[in-house]
């Protein structure tokens, strides 16, 4: 396997905002690496040529990841099965195959069934993103200060994680490592369950009531406004642990319409109360940590 | 009744935000009008006479109300009745009171039953604010640019509304007039839903968890920053419409696990997509409105 001085050449498939972002991000830190880039639109391909967010572009795929030392996939995540089947035999031995989904525990599932010898898979969700689309919004800086997660589990290569990790941190990242099961329960949480939720408090309100909405509705939906597509396939890749958010968020609806409903007054403060120093705390520590300025 | 022009006093009760920013708008926009300002805080007035948010800080909250024309509460809402018995007394006949309270059924049941000639109640909700709280935060601004409602019921006086709007136009608002009871339905479900929402998703996601969140929680969550006893009032004084909120959320939530339960996918992209374009309708008419930039 490389060492980080000795990366040549990366692959990226899909070429959306955070794939674009993540080609645009390599040559701005690493600028000695090749960027090759596969979409399977032709017109996505045409538009990356014209914008020049990869050194190449190429019209097929197992063209796209040979000789290549780490090959990313930015296509939604009911895609990397299939896609792992098509280049694996295209991969150079020793090359670290890697995604940018959501969750975790399917692409390392399907990784370990399709790479044998030809290839070694480690996750990564690097959590930097929009609610826009398209690589007319990618940016060379998306990544910068952005916590990327690096997932392995018991049959993943630590040399290649540890390598994986220092790729991510060239380009600006911070890096968290965890198993692909605790990823998908945490971001169940923190991404997938607000997002579910801002969808749900959209579709709870008519549209002669909308119009009246002001700032909180608005930031508080903000999310919902991401492509459906993608969170589809993250909400059916990461299901338990999105039903089991459901629930919790059910039960704690239920704790808040209890309190009203009784003119609990100390109890429903207290829901609030705690929900407020939740954030407060959460909010400093980002502050802290300059997550969020 | 005094004609806008005639208009030379108002009194503010409750010097926080939203107080301390009608009278700092009021002597912006309205120069020649005096401010007069009471808060049940010594400090808090303290801290208003040191930063001049208002012409006179009385020390008596009939002393306050004595001779103004308009006289605007902005405390929470629990308040109001106490307070609408105590400055009865003191009004000049035909002063407009009105107050700033998120929710209007219940000032105005309560006003009716307190003011019989000695005023004339209007309710307002200018639909500006923050998460923080205090005078510290007033802004002179804060309220161009923001819809203010005007709720009228077949008691109030059609020429005191008029005057109200006019008063709440000339600081830069943009008025809309309605029932008290079509009032509280709207913003139990824009704006008092999504505020408990946001405080069960935090209260939902425990302490280990929540260090990952993103930029997506964070503004999910923004609004149950607010201050819990504010909010508390306000979910209570809208009883019945925060509950079957919660219960049309809840049936919303329902429809988004069985789709993931059942591994639907169209049904959940359908879900999350009628939720996109209901978003992108609302931002596509507020930024056509101005609204927001």
């Amino acid at each position: 396997m490389f060492v980080l001085k000795s990366l040549k050449k990366i692959s990226v498939i899909g070429l959306g905002l955070l794939g674009s972002s993540v080609t645009l991000s390599v040559s701005r830190a690493l600028s000695n690496v090749a960027c090759i880039g596969y979409s399977h639109r032709e017109s996505t391909r045409q538009k990356a040529r014209e914008m020049g967010v990869v050194d190449v572009v190429c019209d097929d795929i197992c063209e796209s990841v040979k000789e290549s030392d780490i090959v990313i996939l930015a296509t939604p995540i009911f895609t990397f099965e299939d896609i792992f089947a098509q280049i694996a035999p295209a991969l150079k031995p020793g090359c670290i195959v890697t995604d940018v989904g959501s969750t975790k525990v399917l692409p390392h599932r399907w990784a370990r069934n399709i790479f044998k010898d030809n290839a070694v898979y480690v996750g990564s969700h690097p959590i930097a993103g929009s609610e826009k689309r398209g690589l007319e919004y990618a940016r060379d800086d998306l990544l910068v200060g952005a916590n990327c997660i690096i997932t392995e589990d018991e049959y993943t290569d630590a040399a290649a994680a540890n390598l994986l990790g220092e790729f991510w941190s060239a380009l600006g990242c911070y890096i968290k490592r965890m198993t692909p099961a605790v990823h998908d329960r945490i971001f169940g949480r923190v991404s997938h369950l607000p997002h579910l939720t801002a969808a749900a408090l959209i579709n709870a309100t008519s549209h002669d009531d909308i119009v009246f909405a002001g700032k909180g509705f608005i930031d508080t939906t903000r999310v919902a406004s991401g492509p459906a597509n993608i969170w589809t396939d993250i909400l059916l890749a990461n299901g338990e642990n999105s039903t089991s958010g459901i629930d919790e968020l059910i039960s704690e609806l239920e704790k808040i319409k209890q309190a009203i409903k009784q003119g609990d007054e100390p109890g429903l403060a207290k829901l609030l109360d705690n929900a407020r120093e939740k954030r407060a705390e959460l909010i400093k520590e980002k502050l802290a940590n300059r997550e969020i300025i």
